[in-house]
Parts: C-alpha cells; sequence; structure tokens
C-alpha cells in the first residue's frame, strides 16, 4: 500500500506560478494528450493506478468494489505511441527549489528506465521544479544516477541538460516538440 | 459502469482443453508477458483495469476506497515495448464454438486500432475460441469489419488469416514467435 499522489502536491498560492489555471501537472499532461489524440497526432495515455481489491459485492449492474488500495506502479505513468515509436514516461513535482529528490522515482522504475532504453524506446520525466517544467531525458537521468552518490538532481542540472517545456493554450504543455528537437 | 470480465468464462470441464493446467487466457499471457520481462526478450504488461472512485477512507497507511467500480478500458489491454516497435493488443476468449462475436470488441477500441495502424505501430487481437489460440492481425480485423456485414468472425476465417499460437513450457504462449514472423 503507498501514497501515490503524496509528492504532487498542488504550488503554494503566495508562489509565482507559471502553470495553467493552477491545474496540476497531471491534470496538464491529460489534457495535453488528449488534445495530441485530438489532432491525431499521438496516441499516449495515463496508465490506470493499479488497485488492489480487498472486498467486492455484486449489484445489478455489476461488480462493485467495496475495499480496495493503491497499489505502486512499477513502471512509469504514461505510455504510448508517437511516430511510429514506444514513448514512455514519468511526470513528478517537487516543492523542494534547490534540487529534485531521487526518492521520488522509485528503484524498480529505474530499472524499467534502463530497460526501455535498452530496447529502443523513448523513455524521459517530466519534472516540475521551482514552477519551470523541463523534459529530462531518460539517459541523463540514468548518466546522473550512475556517476553521482547524491540523493538528488541539483537544479542547474535541469538548466544544463534538461528541455523547458513552454505552456501554450493547446497543448497546454507542449512536450512533443522538445521530443521532436531531440529525439528524431 | 461494465462488466470486464463477463466474456472471460473458462473453459468447461468436460472439454478437451489444449490450454495450460486451467489457467484462464489472462494468467496465460500475464505469465508469458513475465517470462519475456525475466529474459529481457520484451516490456509488455497487462494495463490495470480503470476504476472509478466513489468513497475513500484513509487509515494510518493511507488511502481506502470504500467503494468503487470497475470501468471500461477504451484502449486495448496490453502494451509495450519489442524490439524497439510498439505493441499493442487485446485478448479475448469466446465459448462460441462457429465464430468470434464482434460486440467483444468495443467501438472505440476498433477506432484505437485504426489509429496504432495509422501511426505504425503492431496491434493485434489475441483469441481463444474452440480451445485454439489464434493471433488476428489488427490490420486483417479492420479488413474484416471494412468489408464484411456480419456481427461474428466466422471461425473459418480464424484458420485462414489468423496464426495459431502453441502451448509451451516457458513462455505459456509463445506469441512473440508469431509476431517476430509477420512483423518483423
Amino acid at each position: 500500500m503507498n501514497y501515490p499522489n503524496s509528492i504532487k502536491k498542488k504550488p503554494q498560492k503566495n508562489e509565482i506560478s507559471y502553470s495553467n489555471r493552477g491545474m496540476d501537472l497531471e491534470e496538464e499532461l491529460n489534457i495535453s494528450n488528449e488534445y495530441y489524440r485530438e489532432i491525431d497526432k499521438a496516441y499516449i495515455y495515463k496508465k490506470p493506478t493499479p488497485i488492489g481489491v480487498a472486498n467486492v459485492s455484486y449489484n445489478m449492474r455489476g461488480k462493485v468494489i467495496e475495499k480496495g488500495y493503491f497499489k505502486e506502479q512499477s513502471t512509469l505513468d504514461y505510455n504510448g505511441l508517437y511516430r511510429g515509436k514506444y514513448i514512455e514516461f514519468e511526470a513528478k513535482v517537487t516543492q523542494n527549489r534547490t534540487s529534485f529528490p531521487l526518492a521520488n522515482i522509485h528503484e524498480h522504475q529505474i530499472k524499467h528506465i534502463r530497460n526501455i532504453l535498452r530496447h529502443q524506446g523513448i523513455v524521459f520525466l517530466i519534472i516540475n521544479i521551482n514552477n519551470f517544467v523541463y523534459l529530462l531525458k531518460g539517459s541523463d537521468f540514468i548518466d546522473f544516477i550512475d556517476t553521482n552518490e547524491r540523493k538528488s538532481i541539483p537544479y542547474p542540472f535541469f538548466k544544463e541538460k534538461g528541455y523547458l517545456i513552454k505552456y501554450g493554450y493547446r497543448p497546454t504543455l507542449d512536450y512533443l516538440k522538445i521530443v521532436d528537437e531531440i529525439y528524431f
């Protein structure tokens, strides 16, 4: 049993926010992906959170969960198909202003990122830090882990290696523009 | 609210079954995919069934679902990465001996199959009919729909266009062997 949303706190009201209409990162990505589907650009979905079902009952309309628990995703949150390629990514928000704590990405997710890289999939992180949203390539993330003893990625690393995703009207977060630039 | 497992009945005991140890098709595919991951061959997962959460409570260990409903998958059940390619498929069992009722595949899933094909993903169905397991290419499935008024796919169509997946020890259902033959 886990606390899958515990680190996804919304920005504090007194902070300057560059994000759109107070939506959280997950919402912003969901509506961006919806827009990409509408214009037939990409088919990328957030995976449903896996549920452990403890008790069920039945009513006239079918099976009802009477007790259930949120389980941890062993892969990354979003995956799909873009320009013939497999794409997978994780989205995280940190309230930490100086670094991104690596505890946000679980050990089995790190292993999964390595697997996707080895099998030629496109894999990255989308991280909201200091209210800026960066795309960080999976390969740069793994390089950082493999060459550092640190428990967090300092903010300057995102400025150096990450790609800033700009907010827009539609899509809200045009992260595929960055994907086009760096993977194709 | 839906009945996601309503058509996945297990074979009757008095039928000759070619399936492994009485597992159902979903279990067979899950352990096959697990094996593929173990040997670092492919990263293909069953998507969790999406849940509509109606009530939650909190205990010391986190959020608990007190009432929830199974929702319908708008995509196909399994997706992932194989040999650098995006792969997605749906698995169905029919108890019907002479044909596969098209009602098993929802309208939005058919649309999704067309989208995946248009964007160069690998997409197919795995269907247990008459206790034989066939892989049917998404393109052949769509051709059937577009050129027929029928409400079901007759069994001879599977024998003609489908690819028989044989049962083995590990993996239980080596469907990637067929994928190798027809997509690479």
